[in-house]
């Protein structure tokens, strides 16, 4: 594996053809945004590209893409965005191009080095962000769907710039793409302020039972299968529901009870102070320090009770 | 009344001393961290500056202004920062401060005129920008504390970059803040990720009752006082509530109805295509094509069936 540089990867680039991009199972902004502005800018310097992705990319990132059409050729140069590891391809999409990846271009640290050349950026908030970079690179002047592609790419990165990988160059390239007439307001409407009626009726249900334990520093949420059936819900609803409990002033601890085959799975998010990763370890689970899970086995009573004791011995060790 | 520049404006400000800044009541964010960046600023260069709001400040802004003083001295200069009319000083400090309004500092377009002075850019997504311009303006080397206020302001104007008067300009200037060293991420978790549990409170009562009128078209929250009274919730808990029923997939018009004296005011929001302002207009209300507001006397039940009624016909008008 190479270590290569924006100018090396341009140069590469321009002196190929014929690419297929690959994009990472369950595909997020970040890997669909990068992988079709640079299809986009490598087929407007008459190169052929196409992109693939082991899972259906769902339809509400349809505006990125609806306008392009596969092309007919046969594939010399595979290109891999946004993914860290050959296995994050999804294991049919691995066979096939895992071990001939010519290409990666990346902002994750952990990245496996799977590729004969890494354009890597680890300082970078999103993938699309050094695309953006490489197209400029390339001599490309960017057009508005590259850069809706680019825009979509660092705000679902970012939470709408508000976690810690924003940074001043995050905005900066925001404040060129808004410069270049990209309409922030229907993406940002779309991602971030749209909820199906689906998940309202999922948050309806968890309002109905959310509990606090412990004098309010303990918010508990659960979440059951004739829930999820009755209100009609996919996995794409119920996405960050265990974020909702930890988000609740004045509580330490959010739990999450979800049903799964005979128990519950459960996340648990902690502010810093307490062991989300330590309260999980007590059922075979673990995780990170702030976000972690495990299974309970048993029905919804039972499970509640016996995380109650733990968390009683872990709210008393750290006199939360 | 006098529209004065940027280079006016400072130095007017160099030339005079001892000002009192005025909020407007109902603070927010852009109105209270204009007002302590303003006030930062003008204590650095060695001027005698306090802030005053008629309501209390909510505690989750104290990071803003916690280590300030009030100072003791006897107010010359009176400034009003994100002000659009004088009424919206709130009676008491109108009264006290209406007429003598030495320099407005604004971003509304629909600004009144009422200070002697007026400095506004209507294209600003938060009066905050201009504060920032002002602050350099005045030859102030802007600190941190002036920077997380002026971040607050624009990041909360602008429902964290979301909002469509986002412009590249804000973004620079968000770009700015994090190279002067802001910690935006703290602020960011406490402004949008942070819920009170009276706001809990009042997200489950309006789950609970939300209806869909004309098959999903149209989303209905309703608002009471004895909901508010059981909940324990202040205003600062009832924030941007009319927003929710938007957000909902396949809704076209959002009605929030909310209790007041004798009726309910009645809050109107739309997608493009639909005039939520023309169906307050029907109620004798009025506002925005997409956010518009009226009163409708009486019980909720007879206020629904009023609405209803219009509706039906506004949405027919628009085939919708």
């Amino acid at each position: 594996m190479n270590k290569i540089s924006l100018k090396q990867a341009a140069q590469l680039l321009l002196s190929k053809d014929k690419y297929l991009i690959l994009c990472h199972r369950y595909p997020d902004g970040d890997t669909i945004g990068s992988a079709f502005s640079l299809c986009r800018a490598l087929r407007s310097i008459g190169k052929k590209a196409n992109v693939m992705c082991a899972d259906i990319i769902p339809s509400k990132y349809s505006y990125i893409y609806e306008d392009l059409e596969g092309e007919s050729f046969r594939i010399e140069n595979v290109i891999a965005v946004d993914v860290a590891d050959a296995k994050l391809l999804g294991p049919s999409v691995e066979k096939e191009y895992g071990k001939r990846v010519m290409l990666c271009i990346d902002h994750h640290g952990s990245n496996t080095g799977y590729a004969e050349n890494l354009l890597l950026d680890s300082t970078a908030a999103a993938a699309g962000e050094i695309i953006w970079r490489l197209i400029r690179q390339l001599g490309v002047t960017p057009d508005i769907k590259m850069g809706e592609a680019v825009y979509t790419a660092i705000s679902t990165d970012t939470g709408c710039f508000r976690y810690s990988n924003t940074t001043s160059q995050t905005f900066r390239l925001a404040s060129e793409l808004l410069e270049l007439g990209v309409d922030t307001v229907p993406i940002n409407k779309l991602m971030f302020e749209t909820k199906s009626k689906a998940r309202i009726e999922i948050e309806r249900g968890i309002y109905k039972n959310l509990e606090y334990w412990f004098g309010g520093k303990v918010a508990v949420i659960s979440l059951t299968d004739e829930m999820i059936r009755a209100a009609g819900a996919g996995e794409g609803d119920l996405e960050n529901i265990a974020a909702m409990s930890i988000k609740i002033e004045g509580v330490k601890v959010g739990i999450t009870f979800r049903q799964c085959d005979g128990g519950f799975k459960v996340s648990v998010r902690s502010l810093p102070g307490i062991s989300a990763c330590d309260i999980c370890k007590e059922f075979g689970g673990g995780g990170h320090v702030v976000a972690a899970g495990c299974t309970i086995p048993g029905d919804l009573d039972m499970a509640m009770v016996e995380m109650q004791r733990v968390l009683e011995k872990h709210l008393a060790e750290n006199f939360i």
